[in-house]
């Protein structure tokens, strides 16, 4: 036992949300973090080698349903750090999932990225951001820079273990370079996610940033995704900030999605009050509404197609 | 990991069982618990204040398939706890859960309370006391009372996240009040929980008592079930009796349960020995009858309508 | 949780395979164990008396999937042992298990006596010799031996719980045998599989035998399979030996599949070197052909009726 250690965390809300006719008032999940149990571990083997899992499954805290049909929906994956950096096999982030470092509001059920990322884009530290089958490679440090590259094989080899190898159908790649110093964090993300539900051959770029002033964080980023079909290229911003005030901070964000298609673009704003009761344990409130042309229907708690969607939550996280 | 506790019980015996035609001989699980297994933890946030959480995951130890699809069967909630007493958010026991208080053979498959309340009342510690989404507040005890007051948002929330709310369709509410001072302990508990499989507006009041004499423990309880649909009441009642012998005790247990419909009666008897192998491990062995009339087959391990199922069960309780 | 062990076994290799026009390149698991997460505990009666527990899950380590819909897919019991031996409830290994105990390259996704096991053989590592609804007793040892008797009342009483009790149809019953003196290892194992996916009244007999001369260990093993059907018997044995180097060894192995149907003869090979890290953590590499008649399509990794199956994987097992 003393090889494992079990963690996990808990990101319960009371909520209510209004689009046109859709309502929403009860309880649902994952303001700050997606609810998650894990159980993750290392030995040292000697000259720098290090053997490395983390075995980690996301449910629902509000109804207690598991994130999808699998055992260890956010990861499972074992690997060897050393002085070449990190290698590891199994079901590993993509360099997506780490967009969340240049955002306000985490990636949660009230964030703008989240919420704009929505309908198919990738790079969002979301379920997609979760690649089946991967070999990953994660450098060292170098001056600030390290960099990843990441290369999944496909879901559907899992099922007939002989499946086309052609990466533009069900394989993927993802590049994502980092540039850590200070008080400065600088991502650049790329994907080439395959034929997905947004269309074949989907590619996606993105640029955050991160800058800590003391007293102040500005975050922003920048992300497209384009597939080989006309008219369906999407563009994300978002820009954020985050305040402490006494023992919590406040976080604001605002992003805006604009799409080639018509009348489908949307906005959307958030603004988050953190309370932390102790390191491991957060009290939160947050609102976010979300405007949308009349095509799409983004949102959080209740959506409907052209309609505002406006959202509250107040609940509690707990990490163990 | 020290926040962390994982801990469970498994419950498995061999058993016979006989109700017409229908037979039973095998291995099957849960006389005196539902096996479960657990993570739980809590946090001292200082001025009295408290962070707590369960994870808890149900299962059947004969075959070990999950209770249900969901990750946590049993319970998946986060509160806070001070002095106001403790709120919760998440799948949590409504006042139902705890019947079990008020009765001679815990609340499994043979136990005549749980029989009885077969076929769709909520006031019995099987799956159905357990509610999703839900607001739990349980009070500080004072001079013996105490109360708990729960509202669960229902379960379509949980898929649509748009949901109609109106309390009578899927929402539930709960209201139990305990008074336990010394030898006494009496359970009074109520339950709306809209359309449910036994009806529309489907509503039960429980009223129970254990009284430890020393050397015998008397129980007892009543409850009464009714929806909108004429002729669906039902009532239950149940006596029993614990008496200490040597390293372990036997139990005694009868109930009858009463339909408004016709011939749609039910009484149910047990008699069961528990050997303490220790605190944590338990031998035992019980036999049930449960007679039926013509159109109900309630019963252990073999049902049939209108007769009489017979059922012996020989296992061990381990808790860990 | 001092109660608790949580232990594991990861093993994620990547591999490329072909057989005929079936190609695989990608990440696949389990090359030297079944990936595993599991909880297991033990407690002192008193008299030489002990209750023991294990759950434990199966997973792929490649995708993160789960090994099958159940919750404890490889194991789920509790039991007691004593001076009269272990006598255990629920889901439990049947004899056949403990056939890789006569492996060369343990009993996963490059081992012929795995691969040539397919297609129904029970006999084997694999799922299938995992029985639920089981009663399961194991002597101790009297001079270097020690029996098993295991009878599963089958899965289907799960269900219904009311099966017909017929143990051609859905019950199991196996006997296992074992000798083990010094550098000897010899099984003999017996199991009824009832009305199996091979056909009705299944039913397996195996020999197998390891020794180990100290700087080469020889094993080997012969088993047959019958069931009612006429030209259905299958018969398999395989050879093989381990060579330590260094710090790893080399595994070889040869076996063969004769069915009495016509042209569904297949022949597996492998050599495999498995490199310790340390004693939790191995690095393999290894590879497989197995040459199949017209009518029979065995293999690793990509699989063809008729064709030759080549596979080669390079991986990691990490225990914890």
């Amino acid at each position: 036992q003393s090889n494992v250690t079990v963690y996990g965390i808990i990101d319960t809300f009371v909520g209510v949300g209004k689009a046109g006719d859709a309502k929403f008032s009860g309880v649902a999940n994952g303001v700050l973090n997606g609810p998650r149990i894990g159980f993750k571990g290392e030995e040292d083997l000697g000259n720098g080698l290090k053997a490395k899992f983390v075995l980690e499954q996301g449910f629902n805290s509000d109804d207690a349903s598991p994130a999808s049909s699998k055992e260890f929906h956010r990861q499972a994956w074992v690997g060897l750090e050393g002085g070449f950096g990190f290698i590891g096999l199994g079901r590993q982030y993509s360099p997506g999932y780490y967009a969340f470092r240049n955002d306000a509001v985490a990636a949660g059920a009230l964030d703008p990225a989240a919420i704009l990322t929505g309908g198919g884009l990738q790079v969002d530290a979301g379920s997609d951001a979760r690649w089946d089958n991967s070999v990953n490679y994660q450098s060292k440090k170098f001056g600030g820079f390290s960099g990843q590259v990441i290369y999944s094989f496909g879901s559907t080899e899992a099922d007939d273990k002989a499946k086309n190898p052609n990466r533009n159908t069900d394989d993927k790649v993802g590049l994502g370079l980092n540039y850590a110093n200070g008080p400065l964090n600088v991502d650049y993300i790329y994907i080439n996610a395959g034929d997905s539900t947004l269309g074949d051959d989907h590619k996606e770029h993105y640029l955050g940033a991160a800058y800590d002033f003391g007293g102040f964080k500005l975050v922003g980023s920048y992300q497209t995704a384009s597939v080989d079909a006309n008219d369906s290229d999407v563009k994300v911003y978002q820009i954020g900030g985050i305040v402490p005030v006494g023992m919590g901070n406040i976080h604001v964000a605002y992003g805006a999605r604009n799409e080639d298609a018509q009348d489908s673009d949307s906005r959307s704003f958030t603004v988050a009050y953190t309370h932390n009761l102790s390191k491991r344990t957060i009290a939160y409130v947050g609102v976010n509404r979300t405007t949308n042309d009349d095509n799409v229907g983004l949102g959080a708690l209740a959506k409907q197609d052209g309609k505002s969607s406006n959202a509250l939550g107040l609940g509690i996280r707990h990490a163990f």
